[in-house]
């Protein structure tokens, strides 16, 4: 596996944060889907760095290039792949990290992994540049999905110990959108100007804050997902701790349940307008690891940048010693505002890899 | 996939709660393995309910019989199939279940996937029994690993809102055997007299509660684990969430990382006796997906029981209106104590299957 | 992997000849399916040796015991597991052969690969007697196939140098049925008198005879399979060729069509009955990997039953030193007969597995 | 899975052959292998299309560029990508063939399975050409496992009815080396004329032929390979058929094993030079699946070129009607000879893969 998931749709990603290319390859893919570039363009656009002083200032020009897979803008069976060339890389001052791996970075994994010979430029294979052809992944999943009825929408729950509101019980298309459409991605403007400010000061600090994310599915038919290993959870968590920095997974109310009683966290069942849902959804829309039909809703914990200004304890590879570190460069103070597209792209390419399995629980 | 997990040793589990057996099969352990079955069955007791009035009062008899790939005590390389006999099942009060889903349980999306062929006396496929086989998996796998020097332990670190304290930076193997001799597995003895309490008073009120289990596993080597979607987090947390009830997953200081600042959150690297280590643990022993040598650190969030002894609201599938419901039969009033050892077992399965890839990084 | 196969329903198979029991664990089958046991119990039949002079004289009570995924009779969605409990079992003389490897047999290999900590006795987890667990799960595959009007059938095309005549350009399952019922499963019986004969004097020299299965698959929708490595030559020769014996897998024309030219090759297509058919099907009913909607049509050849009873040359493993074999007990002077079921249920559980798929051509 | 395979290293093929670019992300390469692109491109040349009258006089320049895991020449342990920008298109004519579908192609099982939105222009990623993928993944596993002592050669085995010699017991990298500087590969240089002859007669009449090719690969351990299903048989086989125009596979002997006795067929082991080897190779180096130690020896029947200047009979998919097809362009009259490095390629590729399990028959 490595860097790919999926059963029936695979979702391949390659490059290096200063190599020649990243990219992605979908292999699976329904044919005759047409994929709006000006859209994607726009959910590409959310991740991307440089806009504002909650970021780093480094551009990326992120325009994807399909070599297969996509001709007159309309999906055809085969394999699609896109790429996106890299530019505006700044690789002179990495062979000093080679040596001194920076805490909280793979810098030390990959050296004793790939033995000194790993990419390291701009962190390599490991950099959040690399969630640049997840979003094409999950950009393109996200217009198949929507296609059918369902919508994937996030936005940040929390940055430090500042929260935004929560999803109501029954998001809708409407409210993903007026999510997307704001600079920075929460629900209530005012927590989110809180989450601006503890990003700001953390930067003003040479410092970094994490955040939570917030995801949550509509439209799902009920019966998606296998008991046990290969449930909607195992795969969404599979995945999504793919994405750099997460650090926890949760659906529905997660590490909360477990403060609850069964009394308060059980879902009561209720029909509603001849449907049966739950009037609360604890589960995160998902029982057994099989979709109830109610919003699909997870948590996911970013950490904090470990890219920081300020001087850091490490070693010394090669003289084997303790040894101050200082990180030159441009770095985000807080990714997880970055992150809610890539969250959104992550969980729209697992639930379309569930849905093209179909129903075979019957035959 | 559904019921199974694994790249080079998969662990696939069968059986129904009140079918005719229940077991696993284990492909790929490697030739030439002892399993010492005493060990093993003491294992295998941790989980056992029946013990103390903190569970269920149902008895279950788990003597694994192995069907093949164990020979004189020893693995021979062929697929190891062991299987556990269900007796003891009261299956008559299950019919009006199958009309009347459970809050919390699988009851409704089993009748959404499988149209009502599904074999949900007693739980079916997804009860808690189903644990019982993994164990034999996971009883076995630590057996192995702790021939190479690598150790698996948890803890019951909450129950309701009660803590216990965390595992300290470095637990060792005697930590682990000293909690896996508790009764009530915590490293706190007062922590786990209020946590007891909370569920003997759940019982009472014919509720349930939740709790949390942390896991650690020391002795790995660093550089396990691939980038992005086959680390040892996404491989770890596809599998934990399999345990029923788990709705969380995290990794080192996990959802507490979000709310920590770059300069906290960050684990200094420092020399210790030779070896490069880290001074804290946040990272859980995991950066970019990749062993760093210091321990696996991980929690599980487990819901609370949902079969409860209160009268619940749901509906009547073939009413297609909403219903009361009352279940009568054994409960336990908490499974969190009882799946510490099941984390465990899964915890060393998937480690194992890391470590049986070997470190592939050079060649 | 190992001994499985399979992508949304897999096949899981485990046991020694000699162990305690053999068995299959089946993970993804469709819920609801009726399995008719007398109709299993004739599949098996089928490949059960002990019936004719043909054959050896070792009896094998075949009896499949449900372990669970089967409750009155139907499928009920969980994995469905079934074993064969073993016994008529002579393991004394199998010391030797832990010393001196049988030419032909995995002996060697398995001592090689596990170190001498195989189970070798009767073949071990190599033995042919593995394969009933594969008709119990093939002769399921079979029986839901039907339901759908897809059916599976070969025969016994060629003994050493006899051959018989080839299916139809369109086999029936009339056709199906009536080799089914032949205790020699050929079409031509006066070929079948030929092959006889030359396995009864390969019984009497002390040797023993290979052979041919042609197998078909009719009622298969066209587009079924993927490009490249995916496709349903890929999938069905992969499972092929891990049955015991099996040294080369052709489809339609096979290596013939390597002897041919293009336009001889080429099946035209052509309407029939408003159907789009090919006048000939050299093809195999697949191209490009996709099923074209004509019968599959596939070859496998079975290399001679390795163990004889002549004299033969090998090598002393404790001495390393050459040495010489006679190996007693019961053979078949011949497999291909009995495998005939057995390449039947291989390729009904891969055509069963691509079913489930859907055709996700398109969404 | 689709246009990809393998387990520890997954090779995965994107492109169609009028689009953009086609290419190859080649996952779980070790780290720290240096890449000798003047040897690449070398091996390139050898399937290279427009060199003779025996092949298509459509050019390709097949230089790779690579976007990501090779740096400074040597890969670095992340995804490599590498791509063929397409060229010398002409496209203009593909209309027609996908109202009339070529027999012996995959347009017809193309339009059902993506019902007309594949594109099929030069065969999409159908044609051959999609073969200059997998020959930089191959070339590249094959300068790895030289660097470890594997040697991986083929040659052409037989076009129509005129065979060359096979290989040796024990073929050598000299002999490897030789074929593979011919611009004909086989071993025999009278029988090389006399195949040319059939294809220049094939070319001469608007017609193709097919042929054989012979693959072996020396200096693999015994041990390599996994029982049943995931045996190295099975994992060659799946490969090997996703090579367009591929329709039989065999080991050793193989269906020429079911005509010969077991006292024939069976290969005495003997000691030579202190290691165990057989003294003939009816195996094919694979007992059980698993590797002896003794060459690994397999052939391939290729199909006659579908594509032929002749006018066939085929239907019209918009009238539902029959129809006359005359394909234009320029086409193989066999393509067979360009085969011959395609093979060794998925074989390397394959081999590698099987190679980085490294033993896990014991641990």
């Amino acid at each position: 596996m490595s860097s790919k998931f999926g059963k029936l749709l695979t979702v391949s990603v390659f490059g290096q944060s200063h190599g020649k290319a990243i990219g992605v390859v979908l292999d699976g893919l329904p044919a005759g889907e047409a994929v709006d570039l000006d859209e994607l363009n726009a959910f590409l656009d959310r991740r991307k760095p440089g806009k504002s002083p909650l970021s780093t200032t480094r551009k990326e020009a992120d325009a994807p290039v399909f070599l297969s897979g996509l001709e007159n803008g309309v999906t055809c069976g085969s394999p699609l792949c896109a790429i996106i060339e890299n530019g505006d890389q700044r690789s002179k001052d990495y062979r000093e990290l080679l040596d001194k791996p920076r805490p909280g970075h793979a810098d030390y994994t990959a050296a004793c992994k790939w033995d000194g010979c790993a990419d390291m430029r701009g962190g390599g294979h490991f950099s959040g540049r690399l969630t640049a052809p997840l979003c094409i992944a999950g950009g393109i999943a996200k217009q198949i999905l929507a296609r059918r009825g369902v919508y994937v929408g996030a936005h940040l729950a929390a940055v430090g110990t500042e929260n935004d509101v929560s999803f109501p019980l029954h998001p809708t298309k409407e409210l993903f959108d007026s999510v997307a459409a704001k600079s920075f991605p929460v629900l209530d403007g005012q927590a989110g100007e809180r989450m601006q400010a503890v990003i700001l000061a953390a930067k003003n600090d040479m410092d970094s804050v994490g955040g939570v994310i917030e995801c949550a599915a509509v439209g799902l038919p009920a019966g998606l997902g296998d008991p046990m290993f290969d449930g909607v959870e195992n795969r969404l968590a599979a995945a999504l701790f793919g994405i750099p920095a997460v650090k926890g997974v949760e659906f529905g109310a997660g590490f909360g349940a477990s403060r609850l009683h069964g009394s308060e966290n059980n879902d009561p069942f209720t029909m509603e307008e001849g449907r049966i849902v739950t009037t609360q959804n604890n589960a995160g829309g998902i029982l057994g690891g099989i979709t109830t039909g109610m919003p699909v809703m997870l948590r996911v914990g970013i950490k904090p940048t470990p890219s920081i200004g300020r001087s850091q304890r490490t070693v010394s590879l090669s003289a084997q010693a303790d040894a101050e570190l200082t990180i030159h460069g441009r770095h985000d103070p807080c990714i997880a505002h970055r992150a809610v597209p890539v969250v959104e792209a992550v969980t729209a390419a697992v639930l379309l890899d569930l849905l093209l399995e179909g129903n075979h629980g019957t035959f």
